[in-house]
């Protein structure tokens, strides 16, 4: 882990560190935020998974969740979205390639060397985080954004066992419908068929999840129609899974969106990563 | 006002907003949060100057204030820090030119045409607003970062009775004193002496402040040497001016500090605004 920045924020300390991955075969880089009650032992983490386009630094600067978990003495850890640099695969199209890594591991070229963003995230990351920094790996949460909700839901669901509690903002629910989720699992994958493993609909219907969630998307979406919320909506009732979906007026996909709700979300976390 | 863009935000709306300005001769941005009350009637406007390299959108993005002035149902207004453009004079370093208009009108070439940001900020944008939008005229406040805390104290004191309340985040505050200040007097205004009323410590033993003010400041802040802090709570206390200075133990220059401290400047002004 080498420091590339540290800033004292809400009484603890906001760090961006990079280290080389043998997951994805380049250098990542990732957002740590630490509350202060880091320095007397481990305490809880909530992951933070972003969306298309963006690198560890957005919901780091504008999500504004530091204050909310810093009230509750809760870490927050903020992934890249996909392996970079000169040497790996990219696209010209923003959904796909570098910066939409989609949060799987590929199985074709030219993807497959690099983009193994399942296994960075659920195993690599954590692996080195629990080793070196004071977190606590049995209070472990997950939540993002759009794609990154995408991956949280999808994380969750393929790994029972490991959140207490889950939640997504504006989330990708059924890319195997979407524009946002077809042409990516054709390419990571080699078809669209291969993607179901990776669809929180089908998965949520398959298999279900095992921890509290909590959902919300905006009413003004744009992306709305990429989004698949009413086919996730039906996927939770026919389960009576455990859920709050909520669907906000005149919200937007934007960070204004997500940073209104943070505050909601952290908390119902921490009551999860607190019990 | 051209629309160009409005995002739902914590119950109201963020809207970014352009418009010709005759002060600076050019087209102007600036960042407007309207908290849902002011669908109903006029509400009061806490000002935000930003500093040194920022445009009307890092605050905006980065300093969460919108949650906070929703609590209390204050309005936000986000300006640029500077004229821009093609035909406007810029200099090749950041505190200089674009992104660097130190708050005050230009008398000097090449500057003088575009460079008029006290006009700007305290007569025509006020005046658009004030015609155009649901805000309390006598209700207003002012805080700012940096060059942008510089703004909010010296324009203040420079035009008593406006504001209710002041408060900053590191301010510059002693710029006759500083990197930050003397070669800025010496080309906008023609000499560094020019500015000593444009300097908020001199301001404040000659002048003084006819509100209550409040100004937080890192004891890491990286660019400590140039804010000329002792100097302004000297001021301040040969005075007995009414102030809470407070410096933060470990926080630096950036808006991890200043969103780590919102919270307080917003309930300090919405004190005074509702008062």
């Amino acid at each position: 882990m080498r420091t590339i920045s540290e800033n004292r924020c809400f009484g603890g300390t906001q760090g961006v560190y990079a280290h080389d991955s043998q997951a994805t075969g380049c250098e990542m880089t990732f957002g740590l935020f630490l509350p202060e009650e880091a320095a007397q032992g481990p305490v809880p983490v909530l992951w933070f998974l972003s969306g298309l386009t963006c690198t560890h630094e957005n919901a780091m600067v504008k999500a504004g969740a530091q204050a909310h978990a810093a009230l509750h003495g809760i870490a927050l850890v903020f992934p890249d979205t996909s392996p970079r640099g000169e040497g790996v695969a990219d696209d010209e199209a923003f959904d796909m390639g570098q910066g939409a890594g989609f949060y799987l591991d590929a199985t074709k070229e030219p993807w497959a060397p690099h983009f193994r963003m399942e296994r960075y995230v659920t195993e690599e990351l954590p692996k080195l985080l629990f080793g070196e920094v004071p977190l606590a790996e049995e209070q472990q949460a997950i939540t993002g954004h759009s794609m990154g909700g995408h991956g949280a839901l999808t994380l969750a669901m393929r790994h029972p066992g490991r959140f207490r509690s889950v939640s997504a903002f504006a989330p990708i629910c059924n890319p195997l419908e979407s524009d946002w989720g077809q042409r990516q699992f054709e390419g990571y994958l080699g078809s669209v068929e291969a993607g179901r493993v990776h669809d929180a609909t089908l998965l949520m219907a398959e298999r279900g999840l095992d921890a509290p969630l909590m959902i919300d998307t905006g009413t003004a979406d744009q992306f709305g129609d990429k989004l698949g919320t009413a086919a996730f909506a039906g996927a939770v009732a026919e389960r009576r899974a455990e859920a709050t979906l909520r669907l906000q007026k005149g919200y937007d996909h934007s960070y204004f969106f997500v940073s209104t709700f943070m505050g909601d979300h952290v908390d119902f976390h921490a009551e999860a990563l607190w019990a």
